[in-house]
This record gives C-alpha cells, structure tokens and sequence, in this order.
C-alpha cells in the first residue's frame, strides 16, 4: 500500500470507529486492526498519535460534508429548498449505515476538556459549515443569511444527535417534514 | 453528612463534572474531590460504580430540566410562546456558568457503546423530554403536538451542542430570534 493508501486508510477507519464509539471509547490498537495495518504506520503518518489521527479524521468527515451541502445546495433555487435536501441527504447517508454514525464533530466534542486543539478543530468545523450555509443562503438571495444559515446547522444537529442517542432515522424524518412546510 | 445528602453532593458533583468533560474525561478520584467524600461513601450509594453515579446523574439533571419545561410551559398561553421561553430560559441557566455545559445525556452519549446501560439511559431521557413537550403541546391546543414536540426538541439539543463546542450563548440567541417570528 502506497503512503497515500495507508494514510486514507488510518483515517478512514479512526473515523468511522470515532463516530461510532466516541474519542475515549475507541483505542489505537482497534483503529489499526480495522485499519489492517501495523503499528508503525501510525506514528510515521501522525506523530502525534491519537489526538492527531482524531483531528485528521474529523476533518476528512467534516470535508465530505461539506461536499454535500455544496451538491445539494448547488442543485437548489431557493434556500428552503436546499435545506430540504440538505437534511434528507444527510438521513440517506445515516441509513445507509448498520449503526447510525455520530456527526463527525460529536465525537471529539467530549474529549475536547482534556484536549484543547480537539476544541479548536470542533469550533472550526462547525464554523465552516456555518460559513458554508450562509454562502448558499447568500446566493440565493436569502434576506437574512447568516441567520437562516445558523438556524439551519443547529436543526441538522439536533437532528442528529437525537438519531445518533435513538439509533434512528425518525429525527431526520421529523426535521425534513417541518422544513418541507416552508419549501 | 446524612446519607441522603452525601448521596445528592454526589451527584450534583459527577452531574457537573461529566457535563463540563464527558463520562470519558473524568475519574472518580474527581468527582469524590469535588464533593469533598471519602471513597466509601461513592460504593455505599452506588455498587455499580462510576456508570451507576453517572445514570443517577443524568437523571437528576433531566429531572432539573423537566422542571424547567414545565415552568416555561406552564406559564405559556400558546404552544409557540412555551417555546421561545423555553429556549430563553435554558440560555440563561447556560449563561449563569464560567463554562457551559453540555446537555446532560450528551455527556454520557459518547460512553453509550461501551455502557448500554447508559445508552438506554440516553434514550429514555430523550424520549420523556419529548413526551414532556408533547402533553404541554395537546394541552395548550397544538393541531399536530407530536411532531412539534419532537421538532423543538431538536431544535433544542442542536443549540445546546453548538453552544457547548462554541462555550458561547449565541446558538440559543439565534434559536430565540427564530422561535420569535412564529410567537
């Protein structure tokens, strides 16, 4: 496996393992096993271990949502709509999976007291997507962007921790038939 | 100290301490610190250990919010109002602290796959917080009170998690001006 490969794959399982179990309920030696891959690829590709490994893994999460927001807003005429969509894509993906995922931010929120750059890369994240709400809002000439933007993230969050707690989509479903009232 | 209030300090203490750093990040040589008890007394009150103390103060924190749902609820005429106070009145509890605190069963949501115990916890409490809503919703005439229930309720633990990860009041902020355009 090339130095690439092995990275994506550390990444990709931390995430996946983080998401499911949280920070502290996940060990190294179980990330690499999922992983398949030996000890030493850890600390070449994060000298920083798990702290490290974490962060990387949220941000690669924290992309890909973000790459969702931008399709299914980019496909969208009107903010309400792209709202609509927004949450109904992030319950296909949630569904799609045997467990339902935490938000990639969740699961480094809790070790954040104990690990202050998780805090940072928490507040970060959640700031992007903020940003990148109130980007969409602004080009479809939403009145109030930012706050239309904020609103909308703390929906999609609550909505996912509740589904998260429930192992349930129903929060999703919830979420979508409120905000298809106003589409 | 009586035994029922040795008890109480007890979990006031862990209540405190699991919401500021998480069921994960926090031992139970500081929780006992922090409530100024001899070991003894943590296996007295609870045998099961440090997820039978957080159980109990999951609980004891959910029983202060359900207190607080049906104070701003009661004193409300209409559905709406009960909500925008809601949202207001859990500001202001979070603002009165130096550090704001996660909703209670966020802290013991990340330690749900390795205590199912506490999962079910999380669930239960989620779902009484809903079931609360609900009867107030019917009460003051709501013409679909389940699904506005659940939808505040989202809209709720979606603020208060950004709230934690930002430590800052203004997702309640920006929730209240929203809540205030349907009063």
């Amino acid at each position: 496996m090339s130095d690439h490969n092995s990275r994506e794959t550390l990444v990709r399982a931390a995430s996946r393992l983080f998401r499911q179990k949280g920070y502290s309920g996940v060990g190294l030696t179980e990330i690499l096993k999922e992983a398949g891959l030996p000890k030493g690829s850890l600390y070449y590709h994060f000298p920083g271990g798990k702290a490290e490994l974490a962060d990387a893994a949220t941000r690669w999460a924290a992309a890909w949502l973000e790459g969702l927001l931008n399709r299914t807003f980019g496909a969208a005429t009107r903010f309400e709509g792209g709202a609509l969509a927004t949450c109904e894509a992030i319950a296909t993906a949630v569904a799609s999976e045997s467990h339902v995922p935490a938000c990639p931010v969740l699961s480094i929120l809790q070790a954040a007291p104990v690990e202050p750059a998780l805090q940072a890369t928490a507040q970060e994240v959640y700031g992007r997507w903020t940003d990148c709400l109130e980007a969409h809002a602004v080009r479809l000439g939403h009145p109030d962007p930012r706050a239309a933007a904020f609103v909308l993230h703390i929906k999609l969050q609550g909505a996912w921790v509740i589904a998260f707690a429930q192992q349930s989509n129903a929060p999703f479903a919830a979420l979508a038939e409120d905000l298809r009232r106003s589409v």
